[in-house]
């Protein structure tokens, strides 16, 4: 399994692992906090999912992977944003990346995003199901995530 | 299993039947076409659903159950709706029935529906597993879909 | 001045002409009952400057210009179709023509329409402004609107 | 006539005044670029009304008016969000005030704006035509700016 590099979680105690998520079916989505896809379509529908599946076994994450604008998009940012847009959900930030100058951080360049909004889908068994770029339509995520919660922990 | 009680099917050759259609998941739109939210929003996603699964053990199916204005959404009518409007999947004519005066029809009746929009949702046994009045959100139903899809026939 | 040549006007008592309406701005919404976007667009936009200039120097008319699905639209139908969209404005039945053998009505073949939703919009001296083809954004609308209202009447 | 009270202006050379835009219909989108209404509704239809009347008399202005989690909002954070957003017209950063201890920026207490979006229009004479809470409606705001775009300078 392939661990998110986080260097801080918000909005949880303690730390957060896709390991310690087994048996959940785990959604990230990984945004930056000005982006305008993000903001506008993808932080709306993890909240939507956050609340949908409240009492089953599945756990929405954000991942904050800045490679823009980084001065602009620091922690005291994200955090009046996640307060802004009533964000509840765990959020980790993307680790900076010393081999990148700082520029992509850890987990982004790890996956080799192309972008964001990303959105990373793990069934029960912390394997990556699905890795996708831009903006999921809900019916397509609803059919995925349908599919993932029925099927069995290996 | 309770069938569908139609007297003529639209868009397609031959009769349509749901134990014909055992493996399938099927999902029933129950509409009028002159009811607003019918074609505002269950049309609309009945077409998205029909053609997201057009390859897939899935099948959609339109119920024209008119129980009011009768003499405005008769066949003519609704066959130049489901002309404007691209309905490329079945539409059956909810039969009328003696009982009722030739008010409520005999499968809204049978399944005591409370108008329209409604949605019928079957597994691949055939078996009744939802039934919705009003519109459902499509991560609602994606997720339904999802997990009946990924069921097994027994 | 243009009049429209309507064969029975809805929603009215007594005839309504747009010589009647001088001193009104008027804005004439030429639909089909089951065009899809007369119904999705240009329908709801009728109602809301309906409701939004009660009170004021403008008058909102459709018109029923029908020129396909002869059979599916006819009168009983329109009225079926305007109790459900609650539309409360006036409409006109454009007449039929014998020139063009019931197809095109006689508004539509005088102004020369393209097709539905079109929208013709007078000043208050009854000078047919704009002939729109397509439905028309909200803001674009309201700053004609605006024009005119605020102009005077010579 | 009451003018902004701005420390910088972003996105033009030289100083901006209501005075020297007299002859221009003016409106000011009062806003905090990590409002939620601001960003879904605000900004985008100030966006619209800037290209839609890009060659007349009307001009859109920003004003950046910070009255929470300032820290989150400084001037490299409002040109991030600006170049992603692709705000074009000019925006003013609203003058902190020492009364208010850094709080409620000048414009906004001279104003006794109760929050963002607030929206402000003038008429070509530089009077304040109108002081809105909240996003407006497309369709209001063009008739707004209809009838003053017509009207004439004292």
């Amino acid at each position: 399994m392939s661990e998110l590099l986080v260097s801080k979680w918000l909005n949880t105690k303690g730390e957060i692992s896709l390991d310690n998520l087994r048996g959940n079916v785990v959604l990230v989505y990984v945004f930056q906090m000005l982006c305008p896809a993000c903001i506008l379509h993808s932080i709306p529908q993890a909240k939507k999912v956050h609340q949908m599946f409240a009492l089953e076994n599945l756990q929405v994450l954000g991942l904050h992977s800045v490679f823009e604008h980084h001065d602009a998009m620091e922690e005291k940012s994200l955090r009046a944003f996640m307060h802004e847009f009533r964000v509840k959900f765990p959020v980790g930030i993307d680790k900076a990346s010393i081999r990148t100058k700082g520029i992509i951080p850890q987990t982004m360049e790890k996956y080799s995003m192309q972008g964001t909004p990303s959105l990373l889908i793990y069934d029960k068994n912390g394997e990556l199901k699905l890795q996708h770029f831009g903006h999921m339509d809900d019916m397509e995520l609803g059919v995925i995530v349908g599919t993932l919660i029925s099927g069995d922990i290996s």
